[in-house]
């Protein structure tokens, strides 16, 4: 019985944390649940807007959501919902199937949800988590910061009130400056001062709530609840003015309710055009979620399961998917502050969902004389702090190619939108590694006087003999360096005549495959062909256990040696070549 | 000058063996031309065949293409044209523009050549080639033998002289099955004689030339023009018993001259359906020309340069596209004979391309009598050489991820054609590459007793102190296994409660890179959270020179040391735990 409960908590994680769950637990999840309630409210109808979708989807997507992850996510205090990145990926998806604000519009969102939940859970219980791997650092923080910059972009027609778009950086700056002859002063007149007054929230108000007393924790939570402060006031100068008689643009009418029982499309046309979008949102949602859930795991000792946490979010997109919702994932500010305010176990997240719920029965029709570009300031604010500018002088400084990737990932997403910078910074970096990775690095190597360790000849006083050359392999043997293999031992032969002699030291090869295997057998049989003998050392076990199910052992002409030492003081003897006869022949002697 | 002669040589590799060239050299190239010219005159006419082309098409790929690589190719042997797996592909992809024997058929072929041709140049002169090294041997191999099962079955229809379809493997065979009540016995009674003799031909006749005292190399040149002599004794028949009027397919009238001037295609349309089909066949022609080039290079102690041999297969197919040929390659038994014939220079392709033109001008009235079906006899003779039963056995038994990446590739070939094979096999082998390389080798290592070598405490009898925790890293440190690492490490410390110190020996790092560095950096931060040192050892020399660029040597709360043994001796005597208190603190000791 308890061994069955074992095996389900690994798919069902509630099942282990259900176990010892008590009143101080609860009361611990209840407060950071009305904490992060009031601070995701406000983020919800932002991002939806984000995505141009109806604001209340934003509050749809921020309830069933977390209930699943809840059930099947295994981090305690990974708060899902919607984000930014991901809004935007929505807008783009969405946008080149039909007109934001359109019935079509709405569905292929809600599409993607689904078509990106059953992504992620057939990754996850295919155990393919590794395939995030594919996104680099250099990639995520190249189209982090060039989604900022979009975003932000994408945002500043709300503030100053006029009507632009565009789908690339260059196209929504030039609309932008088209437009601005049609500002409207009383949109500025809330988007400037909601701006400045966030951008002074998220910089100066703990230090003012600190220095009047507020302990650092709770001023962090309270400053962090800021745009809650400008949404009240917004809204009550949006009625006192009653801007949405003076062309400012409002959130308006907000039917009230729980979410509805949406059914995504299973329209194989829509889903063709939706799978590459979906998939790209699925990874880039599952490495941002991982990200931050490792980063609070560690903090608290606990750990997570990455190929879990795919089904985890997978279960959560479907839930927003049938919700009426678009792709959520585990976000990083609603995370950290559900994590700051004492979250102990996903419950914490349960509790959230019922605060929203509450929500968006009850306080919709206050929302409908809110602002929409005190929503537009909150995304700016939000999504200018992932702007990172440092990052490009430090990885040229380290390393040319993963400052390669991340300039193709900043310079692609710009110019061609999001889809593209993905695939483009993923391409560019698996197309450096494999080049690098086709290219390993091997030596030549000889003796260091005196002791039984062999060293590069190119960097080290060591002893050679011209009839033995020993080169030592400083990777696996696969597929993609095999050809490489051939070519690099075919050209040291050809640049040592006298060679009689090749001892190949294996002592870092971990792996040969069928490919590897292929090409030693190659290699053996032109320096057969040539009357050369081929001999291996230090060949780790595995590999070894490998090669003897081959007849590659039975036909080489050469030997195996236990240690690189004792091949070469063999092969070294053989043929009376031993004593060095001049200084030619005894590189580096001492 | 001479300098510039030798810059130019690197391009021009024509300048180099053109300076020595004289006339005994020209006595072994002209020889081996006439030999190869007449073994190309069939394979030429068949492999147009194969590619749903007119017979004459193969003749004007095996002209202009034979004198552009003699300029730029690197190998003294090679000989280019059609190939059997090309002409497939070439089918395959027109046939998808296109009916055979429609205008836009040819001009589609014509295209796939010109743009594979300017791929194949371009992949040259950005040094690409390595990117062939995405197909594994186990893909190629498994590519090369659905191929040739898909291309013999394709043939049967002309042995037996009746109408059939089907572009995968199921499909042709019910096609085939389906017509069967429809054959020609006039078809039959050429065809199967033909099948017959050219097996005989290249199994047995060899054995018989030899037993009759001809010497080996010449019977195996003689054997190899076993296919002009069905091509002759099948036109006598045709003539004799006028076969064309009882309905037998014939080659018919090819009209007589150089090839055209043509020019392909520059329709957009047009070229977003044929550069996926065109990029594939590109990397298939350079893989298989290359293995063919570095073989025959080894036996004679020659080089090749790759990289320049895609420009020189590159130039080969821009010269097919404007003389209104299709893709060409380096064909294995064309070079085979070529090299066993006494070719010494690619002069020898030049004149066997004099040789073709000269059959183009004044054979091709001889032709209009032969026999399809002696060319599809000729075809399936030659395809079925190529497939290859005992390699899933023997990959199976040594790497059964060489064995799934070989499987893919067949099933998916015969199931869904060439195209979506290759793609199939590439992508299972790089995905199974990417997840061992997210999967690593590291060890936790103790010191070997009175010696100064680290080990892995699973294999060896080692000492160890539980406050040290040394782990062995070897592999390079990559966006591919950073995250892994992270896990590794952090998942050890939580297993070893006593750790005081973490030393990451790193003797087979040959590279961080910038996703590794952070991961670096987010497994010491995390250390340092819980009071653990984070020490690093055996720190390669350029892998050191890279860190010490980065704040990482300057953060860390730990130490750098020379070698794992002082590493070891330093911490192992800090906070007096040195002495082994118990058998559970030091583990092997002797």
């Amino acid at each position: 019985m308890s061994k069955t409960v074992d095996v389900l908590a690994r798919y069902l994680p509630i099942l282990e944390w259900g176990r010892t769950y008590n009143r101080s637990i609860l009361t611990s999840d209840l407060v950071a649940a009305i904490i992060v309630t009031i601070m995701l409210i406000p983020q919800s109808l932002a991002y939806a807007l984000l995505a141009g979708l109806p604001p209340i989807v934003g509050l749809y997507a921020s309830i069933l959501p977390l209930v699943a992850y809840a059930i099947f996510g295994t981090s305690r205090t990974l708060a899902v919902g919607p984000v930014a990145v991901l809004s935007l990926m929505t807008a783009s998806a969405a946008g080149a199937i039909a007109a934001p604000g359109s019935a079509e519009y709405l569905e292929a969102a809600i599409t993607l949800a689904a078509l990106s939940g059953i992504m992620l859970t057939v990754l996850g219980l295919l155990r393919l988590g590794f395939l995030a791997n594919l996104l680099s650092h250099p990639v995520i923080s190249g189209f982090i910061t060039a989604s900022g910059i979009l975003i932000a972009t994408s945002q500043l027609k709300h503030i100053i009130g006029v009507q632009a778009g565009g789908d690339n950086w260059p196209a929504m700056l030039s609309s932008l400056a088209a437009s601005l002859d049609t500002t409207n002063p009383w949109t500025i007149a809330i988007g400037v001062p909601a701006l400045v007054f966030l951008f002074w929230v998220r910089s100066g108000f703990k230090r003012t709530l600190m220095s009047a007393g507020v302990p650092p924790r709770p001023a962090d939570i309270i400053a962090k609840a800021g745009p809650v402060i400008a949404v009240v006031l917004t809204i009550l100068a949006a009625i006192g003015f009653n801007l949405g008689a003076k062309n400012v643009d409002l959130v308006g009418a907000i039917p009230s309710g729980l979410p509805p029982f949406a059914v995504p499309s299973t329209d194989v046309a829509l889903i063709e055009k939706l799978w590459v979008p979906a998939l790209l949102i699925s990874i880039i949602g599952f490495v941002e979620s991982v990200s931050v859930a490792q980063t609070l795991a560690a903090k608290r000792r606990q750990r997570i399961l990455p190929d879990q946490e795919l089904v985890g979010l997978g279960a959560s997109n479907i839930a927003s998917a049938f919700s009426g919702g678009y792709p959520v994932t585990g976000g990083f500010a609603r995370s950290a502050v559900n994590f700051d305010a004492g979250a102990r176990t996903p419950a914490a997240g349960a509790f959230t969902a019922g605060g929203i719920a509450l929500a968006s029965l009850f306080l919709t029709p206050l929302l409908a004389s809110l602002p929409i570009a005190t929503l537009a300031a909150t995304i700016i604010v939000a999504v200018l702090s992932l702007v990172d500018l440092k990052t490009p002088a430090q990885l040229w400084n380290y390393s040319k190619a993963d400052f390669a990737a991340h300039l193709a990932t900043i310079v692609i997403t710009l110019l061609a939108g999001v889809e593209m910078g993905v695939i483009a910074g993923v391409t560019v970096g698996l197309m450096l590694y494999l080049w690098r990775a086709s290219r390993p690095h091997a030596a030549i190597v000889g003796r260091v006087p005196e002791t039984e360790h062999f060293r590069n000849i190119e960097r080290h006083s060591v002893f050679t003999v011209p009839h033995v050359l020993s080169i030592r392999i400083d990777e696996s043997l696969t597929y993609l360096n095999a050809r490489w293999l051939e070519e690099y031992v075919l050209e040291r032969v050809a640049d040592q005549p006298e060679v009689q002699h090749v001892i190949l030291m294996a002592s870092a090869v971990n792996e040969i495959d069928a490919s590897g295997l292929e090409s030693l057998e190659a290699i053996h049989h032109r320096l057969a062909d040539a009357g050369i003998g081929l001999h291996l050392s230090e060949v780790k076990g595995p590999v070894m256990d490998r090669l003897k199910r081959t007849h590659f052992l039975d036909e080489l002409n050469g030997r195996v040696f236990l240690s690189q030492n004792r091949a070469f003081r063999e092969l070294a003897d053989d043929g009376g070549h031993a004593a060095p006869a001049s200084d030619d022949m005894a590189r580096g002697l001492i």
